[in-house]
Protein backbone atom coordinates (compact mmCIF):
# COMPACT_ATOMS: atom_id res chain seq x y z
CA UNK A 1 0.00 0.00 0.00
CA UNK A 2 1.35 3.25 -0.70
CA UNK A 3 1.19 5.36 2.13
CA UNK A 4 1.58 9.47 2.25
CA UNK A 5 3.11 10.68 5.81
CA UNK A 6 2.82 14.39 6.24
CA UNK A 7 4.32 16.07 9.16
CA UNK A 8 2.60 19.45 8.78
CA UNK A 9 4.06 22.56 10.10
CA UNK A 10 3.43 26.47 8.76
CA UNK A 11 6.72 27.21 8.33
CA UNK A 12 8.16 23.71 7.04
CA UNK A 13 5.98 20.69 6.56
CA UNK A 14 7.58 17.12 6.00
CA UNK A 15 6.66 14.30 3.43
CA UNK A 16 7.34 11.20 2.12
CA UNK A 17 5.93 8.60 0.15
CA UNK A 18 6.43 4.74 1.25
CA UNK A 19 5.17 1.81 -0.18
CA UNK A 20 6.17 -1.81 1.20
CA UNK A 21 7.69 -4.65 -1.24
CA UNK A 22 8.18 -7.80 -0.60
CA UNK A 23 8.08 -6.58 2.78
CA UNK A 24 10.69 -3.94 2.67
CA UNK A 25 9.71 -0.51 2.99
CA UNK A 26 11.01 1.70 -0.15
CA UNK A 27 10.64 5.57 -0.36
CA UNK A 28 8.71 6.68 -3.57
CA UNK A 29 9.40 10.54 -2.82
CA UNK A 30 10.34 12.93 0.35
CA UNK A 31 10.39 16.38 1.03
CA UNK A 32 9.55 19.38 2.84
CA UNK A 33 7.65 22.51 1.83
CA UNK A 34 8.67 25.62 3.34
CA UNK A 35 6.53 29.08 3.78
CA UNK A 36 8.15 32.09 4.49
CA UNK A 37 7.58 34.19 8.10
CA UNK A 38 6.63 37.56 5.83
CA UNK A 39 3.89 36.07 4.52
CA UNK A 40 0.38 36.46 6.01
CA UNK A 41 -1.28 32.93 7.44
CA UNK A 42 -3.75 32.69 4.50
CA UNK A 43 -0.82 32.80 1.90
CA UNK A 44 1.20 30.47 3.66
CA UNK A 45 -2.02 27.65 3.97
CA UNK A 46 -2.26 28.60 0.32
CA UNK A 47 1.11 27.27 -0.71
CA UNK A 48 1.36 24.50 1.54
CA UNK A 49 -1.90 23.21 0.58
CA UNK A 50 -1.20 23.71 -3.68
CA UNK A 51 2.50 22.12 -2.77
CA UNK A 52 0.56 18.92 -1.01
CA UNK A 53 -2.35 18.76 -3.75
CA UNK A 54 0.91 18.19 -6.63
CA UNK A 55 2.13 15.75 -4.14
CA UNK A 56 -1.02 13.42 -4.11
CA UNK A 57 -2.13 13.82 -7.64
CA UNK A 58 1.57 12.69 -8.42
CA UNK A 59 1.99 9.65 -6.43
CA UNK A 60 -2.01 8.51 -6.09
CA UNK A 61 -1.48 7.01 -2.55
CA UNK A 62 -3.60 4.93 -0.73
CA UNK A 63 -3.71 6.92 2.37
CA UNK A 64 -2.93 9.91 3.86
CA UNK A 65 -0.92 9.05 7.50
CA UNK A 66 -0.42 11.99 10.41
CA UNK A 67 0.34 11.84 13.86
CA UNK A 68 -3.05 11.74 16.02
CA UNK A 69 -3.44 15.42 17.87
CA UNK A 70 -2.34 14.84 20.86
CA UNK A 71 -4.05 15.90 24.56
CA UNK A 72 -1.53 19.20 25.72
CA UNK A 73 0.93 20.98 23.46
CA UNK A 74 3.90 22.93 25.25
CA UNK A 75 3.53 25.45 22.96
CA UNK A 76 -0.37 26.41 22.56
CA UNK A 77 -0.35 29.33 19.96
CA UNK A 78 2.44 26.85 17.75
CA UNK A 79 0.31 23.85 18.04
CA UNK A 80 -2.93 26.13 16.85
CA UNK A 81 -1.04 27.66 13.66
CA UNK A 82 0.24 23.65 12.98
CA UNK A 83 -3.65 22.85 13.31
CA UNK A 84 -4.13 25.34 10.49
CA UNK A 85 -1.69 23.39 8.20
CA UNK A 86 -2.97 20.13 9.20
CA UNK A 87 -6.45 21.41 8.19
CA UNK A 88 -5.47 22.54 4.87
CA UNK A 89 -3.41 18.98 4.37
CA UNK A 90 -6.77 16.71 5.41
CA UNK A 91 -8.57 18.69 2.59
CA UNK A 92 -6.15 18.04 0.19
CA UNK A 93 -7.04 14.67 1.19
CA UNK A 94 -10.55 14.76 1.07
CA UNK A 95 -10.50 16.33 -2.21
CA UNK A 96 -8.82 13.67 -3.87
CA UNK A 97 -10.48 11.38 -2.39
CA UNK A 98 -7.58 9.71 -0.20
CA UNK A 99 -8.30 8.57 3.40
CA UNK A 100 -6.70 10.41 6.16
CA UNK A 101 -5.64 7.78 8.94
CA UNK A 102 -4.37 8.86 12.31
CA UNK A 103 -0.86 7.18 13.82
CA UNK A 104 0.38 7.71 17.72
CA UNK A 105 3.94 9.07 17.69
CA UNK A 106 4.64 6.67 19.78
CA UNK A 107 3.55 4.14 17.49
CA UNK A 108 5.65 5.85 14.93
CA UNK A 109 8.50 6.03 16.71
CA UNK A 110 8.62 2.41 18.15
CA UNK A 111 7.78 0.75 14.56
CA UNK A 112 11.17 2.73 13.60
CA UNK A 113 13.96 2.94 16.19
CA UNK A 114 12.03 -0.25 18.70
CA UNK A 115 11.77 2.64 21.20
CA UNK A 116 7.84 4.65 21.92
CA UNK A 117 10.17 7.24 23.62
CA UNK A 118 12.86 7.33 20.99
CA UNK A 119 14.07 11.25 20.61
CA UNK A 120 14.18 13.14 16.58
CA UNK A 121 17.48 12.47 16.47
CA UNK A 122 16.94 8.69 17.08
CA UNK A 123 14.33 9.01 14.51
CA UNK A 124 16.78 10.64 11.52
CA UNK A 125 19.18 8.09 12.13
CA UNK A 126 16.72 4.97 12.33
CA UNK A 127 14.96 6.35 9.05
CA UNK A 128 18.90 7.25 7.14
CA UNK A 129 19.99 3.12 8.17
CA UNK A 130 16.56 1.98 7.09
CA UNK A 131 16.70 3.26 3.84
CA UNK A 132 20.11 3.48 3.07
CA UNK A 133 20.80 7.02 2.55
CA UNK A 134 23.52 8.98 2.13
CA UNK A 135 23.07 11.86 4.78
CA UNK A 136 20.99 12.18 7.81
CA UNK A 137 17.39 13.69 7.07
CA UNK A 138 16.91 17.22 7.83
CA UNK A 139 14.92 18.78 8.58
CA UNK A 140 13.50 16.43 11.25
CA UNK A 141 10.01 17.23 9.73
CA UNK A 142 11.27 15.37 7.23
CA UNK A 143 12.76 12.06 8.66
CA UNK A 144 8.95 12.15 11.06
CA UNK A 145 7.46 12.28 7.66
CA UNK A 146 9.30 9.39 6.32
CA UNK A 147 8.55 7.32 10.00
CA UNK A 148 5.24 8.40 9.88
CA UNK A 149 4.31 7.01 6.26
CA UNK A 150 6.57 4.01 6.86
CA UNK A 151 4.74 3.11 9.83
CA UNK A 152 1.67 3.26 8.48
CA UNK A 153 2.57 0.86 5.97
CA UNK A 154 3.91 -1.69 8.13
CA UNK A 155 0.46 -1.37 10.40
CA UNK A 156 -1.30 -1.58 6.95
CA UNK A 157 0.39 -4.80 6.05
CA UNK A 158 -0.11 -6.40 9.45
CA UNK A 159 -3.45 -5.71 9.35
CA UNK A 160 -3.61 -7.72 5.32
CA UNK A 161 -1.92 -10.68 7.09
CA UNK A 162 -4.81 -10.48 10.25
CA UNK A 163 -7.22 -10.25 7.25
CA UNK A 164 -6.29 -13.09 5.00
CA UNK A 165 -8.06 -16.28 5.92
CA UNK A 166 -5.75 -19.35 6.89
CA UNK B 1 -16.48 47.58 2.02
CA UNK B 2 -18.22 44.45 2.07
CA UNK B 3 -17.13 42.43 4.88
CA UNK B 4 -17.58 38.58 4.92
CA UNK B 5 -17.35 37.51 8.79
CA UNK B 6 -16.70 33.88 9.64
CA UNK B 7 -16.73 32.26 12.75
CA UNK B 8 -15.15 29.04 12.40
CA UNK B 9 -15.71 25.88 13.83
CA UNK B 10 -15.65 22.02 13.19
CA UNK B 11 -19.34 21.37 14.06
CA UNK B 12 -21.01 24.84 12.97
CA UNK B 13 -19.34 27.77 10.90
CA UNK B 14 -21.24 31.07 11.27
CA UNK B 15 -20.79 33.16 8.25
CA UNK B 16 -22.50 36.72 7.15
CA UNK B 17 -21.99 39.03 4.66
CA UNK B 18 -22.19 43.17 6.21
CA UNK B 19 -21.59 46.42 4.20
CA UNK B 20 -22.15 49.78 5.12
CA UNK B 21 -24.31 52.21 3.19
CA UNK B 22 -24.08 55.66 3.89
CA UNK B 23 -22.23 54.79 7.54
CA UNK B 24 -25.73 51.93 8.28
CA UNK B 25 -24.43 48.46 8.27
CA UNK B 26 -26.56 46.14 6.05
CA UNK B 27 -26.74 42.56 6.44
CA UNK B 28 -26.65 41.27 2.19
CA UNK B 29 -26.23 37.35 4.07
CA UNK B 30 -25.73 34.91 6.76
CA UNK B 31 -25.69 31.62 7.69
CA UNK B 32 -24.39 28.34 8.89
CA UNK B 33 -21.77 25.47 7.71
CA UNK B 34 -22.65 22.28 10.09
CA UNK B 35 -20.88 19.39 9.53
CA UNK B 36 -22.04 15.94 11.46
CA UNK B 37 -19.69 14.66 14.06
CA UNK B 38 -20.22 11.42 12.55
CA UNK B 39 -18.09 12.53 9.43
CA UNK B 40 -14.37 12.02 9.40
CA UNK B 41 -11.98 15.78 10.37
CA UNK B 42 -10.94 15.49 6.59
CA UNK B 43 -14.74 14.97 4.81
CA UNK B 44 -15.73 18.11 7.71
CA UNK B 45 -13.30 20.41 6.43
CA UNK B 46 -13.86 19.72 3.38
CA UNK B 47 -18.16 20.46 3.20
CA UNK B 48 -16.76 23.36 5.56
CA UNK B 49 -14.10 24.78 2.76
CA UNK B 50 -16.66 23.98 -0.15
CA UNK B 51 -19.28 26.21 1.35
CA UNK B 52 -17.26 29.06 1.95
CA UNK B 53 -15.83 28.69 -1.43
CA UNK B 54 -19.50 29.45 -2.89
CA UNK B 55 -20.35 31.85 -0.47
CA UNK B 56 -17.00 34.12 -1.32
CA UNK B 57 -18.03 33.31 -4.84
CA UNK B 58 -21.12 34.43 -4.80
CA UNK B 59 -20.44 37.85 -2.45
CA UNK B 60 -17.26 38.69 -3.97
CA UNK B 61 -16.43 40.15 -0.44
CA UNK B 62 -13.56 43.11 -0.45
CA UNK B 63 -11.88 40.96 2.91
CA UNK B 64 -12.66 38.14 4.76
CA UNK B 65 -12.75 38.67 8.76
CA UNK B 66 -11.83 36.20 11.74
CA UNK B 67 -11.47 37.21 15.40
CA UNK B 68 -7.90 36.54 16.08
CA UNK B 69 -6.14 33.41 17.73
CA UNK B 70 -6.14 34.19 21.69
CA UNK B 71 -3.12 32.32 23.75
CA UNK B 72 -5.18 30.80 26.24
CA UNK B 73 -8.17 28.31 25.60
CA UNK B 74 -10.17 26.91 27.73
CA UNK B 75 -10.35 23.66 26.05
CA UNK B 76 -7.05 22.80 23.68
CA UNK B 77 -8.85 19.94 22.55
CA UNK B 78 -11.57 21.99 20.69
CA UNK B 79 -9.39 25.16 19.88
CA UNK B 80 -6.95 22.59 17.69
CA UNK B 81 -10.11 21.41 15.74
CA UNK B 82 -11.17 25.10 15.20
CA UNK B 83 -7.69 26.12 14.45
CA UNK B 84 -8.35 22.82 11.47
CA UNK B 85 -11.61 24.86 10.47
CA UNK B 86 -9.87 28.13 10.32
CA UNK B 87 -7.40 26.91 8.25
CA UNK B 88 -9.42 26.12 5.64
CA UNK B 89 -11.72 29.02 5.49
CA UNK B 90 -8.31 31.12 5.35
CA UNK B 91 -7.43 28.94 2.38
CA UNK B 92 -10.55 29.52 0.80
CA UNK B 93 -9.90 33.10 1.08
CA UNK B 94 -6.58 33.30 -0.50
CA UNK B 95 -7.45 30.80 -3.40
CA UNK B 96 -10.02 33.28 -4.14
CA UNK B 97 -7.75 36.55 -3.45
CA UNK B 98 -9.31 38.13 -0.82
CA UNK B 99 -7.35 39.29 2.16
CA UNK B 100 -8.05 37.76 5.58
CA UNK B 101 -8.02 40.17 8.72
CA UNK B 102 -7.92 39.65 12.43
CA UNK B 103 -9.72 41.18 14.55
CA UNK B 104 -9.67 40.97 18.80
CA UNK B 105 -12.89 39.71 20.38
CA UNK B 106 -13.30 42.46 22.49
CA UNK B 107 -13.24 44.65 19.60
CA UNK B 108 -16.05 42.87 17.70
CA UNK B 109 -18.11 43.09 21.53
CA UNK B 110 -16.98 46.81 22.11
CA UNK B 111 -18.45 47.75 18.55
CA UNK B 112 -21.54 45.84 18.86
CA UNK B 113 -22.33 46.33 22.41
CA UNK B 114 -20.25 49.19 23.28
CA UNK B 115 -18.68 46.54 26.39
CA UNK B 116 -15.45 44.80 25.36
CA UNK B 117 -17.12 42.02 27.79
CA UNK B 118 -20.09 41.34 26.61
CA UNK B 119 -21.21 37.98 27.04
CA UNK B 120 -22.77 35.52 23.59
CA UNK B 121 -26.38 36.61 24.66
CA UNK B 122 -25.63 40.68 24.55
CA UNK B 123 -23.88 40.17 21.40
CA UNK B 124 -26.97 38.42 19.90
CA UNK B 125 -29.51 40.47 21.27
CA UNK B 126 -27.57 43.86 20.31
CA UNK B 127 -27.07 42.19 16.47
CA UNK B 128 -31.03 41.67 16.29
CA UNK B 129 -31.50 45.34 17.70
CA UNK B 130 -29.17 47.15 15.24
CA UNK B 131 -30.10 44.97 11.90
CA UNK B 132 -33.70 44.94 13.05
CA UNK B 133 -34.14 41.25 12.51
CA UNK B 134 -37.47 39.36 13.48
CA UNK B 135 -35.55 36.75 15.80
CA UNK B 136 -32.54 36.67 17.86
CA UNK B 137 -29.88 34.86 15.75
CA UNK B 138 -28.99 31.54 16.47
CA UNK B 139 -27.12 29.73 16.62
CA UNK B 140 -24.59 32.06 18.87
CA UNK B 141 -22.05 31.61 16.04
CA UNK B 142 -24.34 33.49 13.46
CA UNK B 143 -24.89 36.38 15.80
CA UNK B 144 -20.84 36.54 16.08
CA UNK B 145 -20.46 36.23 12.39
CA UNK B 146 -22.40 39.11 11.84
CA UNK B 147 -20.95 40.81 14.50
CA UNK B 148 -17.21 40.55 13.62
CA UNK B 149 -18.34 41.43 9.46
CA UNK B 150 -19.87 44.73 11.22
CA UNK B 151 -16.97 45.57 13.41
CA UNK B 152 -14.67 45.43 10.78
CA UNK B 153 -17.09 47.37 8.13
CA UNK B 154 -17.05 50.51 11.15
CA UNK B 155 -13.27 49.94 11.44
CA UNK B 156 -12.94 50.06 7.83
CA UNK B 157 -14.89 53.25 7.58
CA UNK B 158 -12.80 54.94 10.65
CA UNK B 159 -9.79 53.93 8.51
CA UNK B 160 -10.93 55.30 5.39
CA UNK B 161 -12.02 58.44 7.24
CA UNK B 162 -9.01 58.74 8.63
CA UNK B 163 -6.96 58.81 5.36
CA UNK B 164 -8.97 61.08 3.61
CA UNK B 165 -6.97 64.25 2.80
CA UNK B 166 -9.24 67.00 4.23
Amino acid sequence: MRVLGVDPGLGTTGYAVVELVCGTPALREAGVVKTKVALDLASRLFILYSELRAVIQEFQPAVLALEGLYSEYRFPQSALKMAHARGVVCLAAAQADVPVVDIAPGEVKNAITGSGRAGKEQVQRAVRSLFGLEKTPEPPDLADAIAIATAVAYRAARLDVRETPR
